[in-house]
């Protein structure tokens, strides 16, 4: 800047101003001014990062009349780049456009380098991208005899000169210092270094490169699903989901813990399987695409703890027994290559802090997606798994909690249940009258009684029902009244449907019937079709002790909180976001709140890790949240278990629902409040050690009911 | 402290006093006061390394009457450390001495974290420890179902507490946090931890751990040589070295980037070699003493720049053309993983930083043990390889080059040369009337001439002649007046002894000439033994550009400081170690100086790495002194040629040398100053890249002369 009478620059958005010297570029300009605009190349109009739009016409505001006359006429680099990659007519390269004359200077978001994120593809709030991994391109001096220093000497000084970093504090990876001759000699002496957290020099490549990419993973004990995003600008270039190929080794969480319990070398065996996975995973993304996994400079991931574990090669043993001690709850920053995947070696991995024992750093990034902490409002924040992970509060205090719901709501332990996939039946309404259902199953759009859903389904068949259909078909049984308060199947109305048959001294509800031959698969690998899928009397309690579990720890941390209802509901995860709100509420999953303000966060924990991905500024702010995330342990809180008895029933009595009253027609008997609890729920929840055995053993002993 | 009236306490040797609450331990109040007192258990009397002297009597200077009455009496926990590892009867454990009364307390040097190392086994001069890697026992809180964090964090906050560090800046290496648990439960929640560097926590082991060691290695391009010492106290428990397997691949550094530059994947062959040999040192050397390798936590590193570079498997090529560029000069911290070194993964690597080009991390490892920088005097320090590392100068200034002396310092291009090994001819005298020698060969006591001779050498045999046996012979022979001072043997010498006999159109003079079956050699991996050594007018003049070119680059120096003379020469490495001072000064290697000031410094730059193994205050210093060395290069020097041309003859022209003339009787020729300069001389110093063949070539032409 001169004091003097230089040309006036107005830079918008963000109003800095200055006088300069006739002829200081726009870029220079903006540095001087602390402008956030963008550059790799360092301005040489190569990278075409600092593009900006010179206001036309008279700016009383700013008190300036600007015109891009005011600026030298495009040149060569100019005409070069427009060729090559496209400039439009209202667009100059910040670097190469001189200022000759008062100019008001647009940025356009996408040349800012803390750019704003916008909605799209993936459902991401909006941030602002704060980027762990930056790119820098220099020109470095050609060693002589005169100066026999070593060039990474002469690359540190030229990041100083050329970009102001402290180049004295950067650190190099021993891979950078190798491959830095050779790209030195290859990009004839102009190279292209990415700095990791403004600390690490992690990768180097000759000449100019402008692609940084990262990959947010989500590593769910079903599913592994991943985002493979620019870390530029946040654009997500391709999303993918991978099968976690631990299920092998035990369908939910507790019973792979038992395996790397009961087999010499069987955490291993888990960690190897998983980071397979992983490396598939990004592989394929990259492939997806076709970029070069050389390109990939950052990883971060979220997970529950026991994935987190396996993940980083930790002994899971601990967290499967009380007190179920983490070996660390903090965010775990390492290499890509210390978790054996199959990038450059330079590449970083960061892992999301965990709260608790059983709450991960799945929940950290739904927290980090769902922002309650910013809210004035109690936000109610639920991920069901094995473990439902809970999360409530608001701006003032955020609190957390699991609760063990077992897999109920993930198909298993349900007579007819299967995980969500292609043949499962995912959704289901039941006719009040006839009591006759209906229903869609995973892999095709049409009700079953639509023309073709026979067809549609020939692929998959009909395989079983997955969580969020038993949900439904359990929560439309007792809207229809064929399910008391109290969990039973009315006996009685075998008389209004022959849907309704005795099972042993119980009943059941045929959910589907296969016509002869019309479900054969005809792929070899699909689940085998059932013939007859019926509701027992078992699944309904499994469901009930399940959904009366995740009540009563929501229930538990409204209690902590001193509150008696919750403003909004976030369903997280593919169970959460496959249920309808509608249905969670009549069975009494989650407490009491205005329907409309009950939904899907969608997978909350993936997105998290994709902000956390683009957003060095982000992770900061979700490991100070975490920090303050209160923990609540359901396991010695006397009130869990009061809570829990109290929400076996359909709804619960534990409260009033005027918002599901508002929405619903609930059976008669509800309005005046259902008194009856299952014996079941006697029992208590089940431990979370022993949860796959003593939930089955308490439906067991259900069996004998009337 | 309390500011009443409690007991004084006053430390030797620090002075530090204060008065304490009675009932205060020794440990406490040295804590309080910032008295250097060490402990690794955390006062549980179980480490024993507090061990303090209680004063007995008055002590006026310090206005104090001290006994160790005024300290609590000896408890059961010291009479057990007495039991199990001997407590002087003089001294008590500071954790355990409760302070009831005045006193004098004498903290050891032994009881110092910082202690000074004094001269014993290891050639190295008085320095303070400043331990890199540090060991800290704490006590970690179990967790509960009331506490559902992270054991890490318990860790943190317990070295928090109970050692006042930095948790929260701490590290954890990930292998750490996998260790943590399993230590903990074996510990039964006591672990002891390594922290390097004050930051970065690297290995755990349950309960007590109190040994950490490192290894010092000089990575020579011919010998690999190394140190490994305990951290605490700086004891050298075992030294060894083992061949470079590097040889197989060419004798000297240039053939060896030569085969790197002519095989494809040649480089990765020769890290592959020498990070064999490095793993084989370190496990011998821990066999050795019969320590766990599993102790060993830190390893530092020097060696000439193309080891260096090998070593961390950087590219060596660029350093075997002009302008001789290093990847990096500075010093290079990594893992001993990074290395592929068969330690814990947590240990840590440290390369000592290179000076230039030519001059590496062992001139830098040379100047660290020889501490020029500290002095007034002017020194000159020489390290002769196939290129010699020059360092001359004081504390106002060091400068440093060097010089392309080629191989025949290291007997290669000697018709009966050989590297120094058994069997190898080290030491020769020649007696001036009858020009008969006698001789020492390496791995025998007694000289040639004495009786028992052939018997102490019958395993190795006579097989060559080592470098300082070369640089001996001619020097001998110049003194007898064998060899003119232009470096010519006269022929008419052969009058006085059948030991002159032509040779082609020139002289050589019999060395050694087996008597029939003497020699033969008992062992199958020895050299074989030769029949007949001369010494060739070619070997002359191979000894001439050498030692030509060594001059030449100390005198270039002398130039750039500004002196005539220096104070003192120090001849560091296995060459310099072996040549006598005498005839060093008598062939010119060196300027002119006090005989008595000329000597060997023995493996100056593997002191150096030890030195630095056992301080990271010596890392800074030798790290700020590498930044202020001035690097002088020789090849764009015009006076080094003058200089190299004008050394070439017995002793040089170039200085009149006082020092040389009043020890030792020359040649009454020399006394008027011989000005024949040998015509090879006109050729040059040989080019750097070249050296091996230019070298050659000019000394085949050499050959006609008269």
């Amino acid at each position: 800047m001169t004091a003097g009478a230089g040309p006036l620059v107005i830079f918008t958005p963000s109003g800095r101003r200055g006088r300069f010297e006739d002829g200081t570029t726009v870029l220079d300009a903006a540095r001087r001014l602390g402008v956030d605009l963008d550059s790799v190349c360092g301005g040489r109009g190569l990278c075409g990062r600092c593009q900006v739009r010179p206001g036309e016409g008279e700016f009383p505001k700013h008190g300036i009349t600007s015109t891009g006359g005011h600026l030298s006429p495009r040149g060569a680099d100019e005409a070069e780049y427009d060729r090559l990659r496209g400039l439009a007519t209202d667009r100059r390269l910040g670097c190469r456009a001189a200022i000759h004359g008062d100019i008001l200077v647009d940025v356009p978001p996408e040349s800012q380098v803390h750019r704003q994120v916008v909605r799209k593809g993936v459902p991401v709030r909006d941030f602002v991208i704060d980027p762990v991994v930056r790119l820098y391109e220099v020109e470095v001096e050609r060693p002589t005899l005169e100066t026999p220093g070593g060039d990474l000497a002469r690359l540190r000084a030229s990041l100083q000169r050329e970009w102001s970093l402290d180049a004295d504090a950067l650190e190099f990876d021993l891979d950078v210092v190798r491959a830095l001759q050779p790209a030195l000699e290859a990009g004839a002496y102009r190279v292209t270094v990415a700095v990791h957290d403004g600390q690490a020099v992690i990768a180097i490549w000759p000449g100019l490169h402008d692609r940084a990419l990262g990959v947010a993973i989500d590593v769910g004990s079903t599913t592994i699903a991943g985002h493979l995003a620019d870390l530029a600008d946040g654009a997500v270039l391709a999303s993918d989901g991978v099968m976690n190929p631990q299920i092998r080794f035990g369908e939910d969480l507790m019973s792979r813990v038992s395996y790397a319990m009961l087999h010499d070398g069987g955490a291993v065996e888990l960690t190897r399987a998983v980071r397979d996975a992983l490396a598939s995973l990004v592989t394929g993304l990259a492939e997806r695409v076709g970029v070069d996994r050389d390109d990939i400079l950052e990883i971060t991931l979220v997970g529950n703890p026991i994935m987190h574990h396996l993940v980083l090669g930790i002994d899971p043993i601990p967290l499967g027994s009380a007190p179920f001690a983490l070996a660390t709850d903090g965010p775990v920053r390492t290499t890509a290559r210390e978790l054996e995947l199959p990038l450059r070696p330079g590449a970083r991995a960061y892992f999301l802090p965990c709260i608790a024992g059983h709450v991960g750093a799945d929940a950290a990034g739904a927290i980090l997606s769902q922002t309650p902490y910013l809210r004035d409002e109690i936000t109610l924040l639920v991920d069901v798994g094995t473990n439902a992970e809970i999360v409530l509060g608001s701006r003032a205090r955020l609190l957390a909690a699991s609760s063990p719901t077992g897999p109920a709501f993930e198909g298993a332990q349900i007579s007819c249940g299967q995980r969500a996939a292609p043949g499962a039946i995912e959704r289901v309404r039941i006719d009040h009258v006839t009591l006759e259902p209906r229903f869609r199953v995973i892999g095709s759009s049409r009700w079953s009684d639509e023309v073709g859903f026979a067809e549609s389904t020939r692929r998959t068949g009909v395989t079983g029902v997955c969580g969020s259909g038993i949900v439904e078909v359990i929560a439309e049984l007792f809207l229809a009244g064929v399910i008391t308060a109290d969990g039973t199947i009315d006996g009685s109305m075998a008389a209004r449907s022959p849907r309704v048959v005795p099972d042993g001294r119980t009943y059941s509800y045929v959910l589907y019937e296969a016509t002869t031959g019309a479900d054969a698969t005809d792929t070899a690998d699909a689940m085998p079709a059932r013939p007859r899928m019926a509701i027992t009397q078992n699944d309904v309690r499994a469901i009930q002790l399940a959904k009366a579990a995740l009540y009563a720890g929501a229930r538990l941390l409204m209690d902590h909180l001193g509150v008696d209802s919750v403003d909004r509901v976030e369903l997280a995860g593919a169970f959460g976001s496959q249920i309808d709100p509608l249905h969670a509420l009549v069975l009494g999953l989650v407490p009491d709140a205005p329907v409309d303000r009950v939904g899907p966060a969608g997978n909350a924990a993936g997105t998290g890790a994709l902000i956390a991905l683009l957003s060095g500024e982000a992770r900061r702010e979700i490991e100070g949240v975490v920090r303050t995330v209160e923990k609540i342990e359901t396991a010695i809180e006397p009130r869990f278990q009061e809570h829990f008895v109290d929400a076996m029933a359909f709804p619960h009595k534990t409260a009033s629902m005027p918002h599901l009253a508002a929405a619903v027609e609930l059976p008669p008997r509800l309005a005046v409040g259902g008194e009856a609890v299952p014996r079941a729920g006697r029992s208590g929840p089940p431990n979370r050690r022993r949860h796959a055995v003593a939930a089955s053993t308490v439906v067991a002993s259900s069996e004998g009911e009337p």
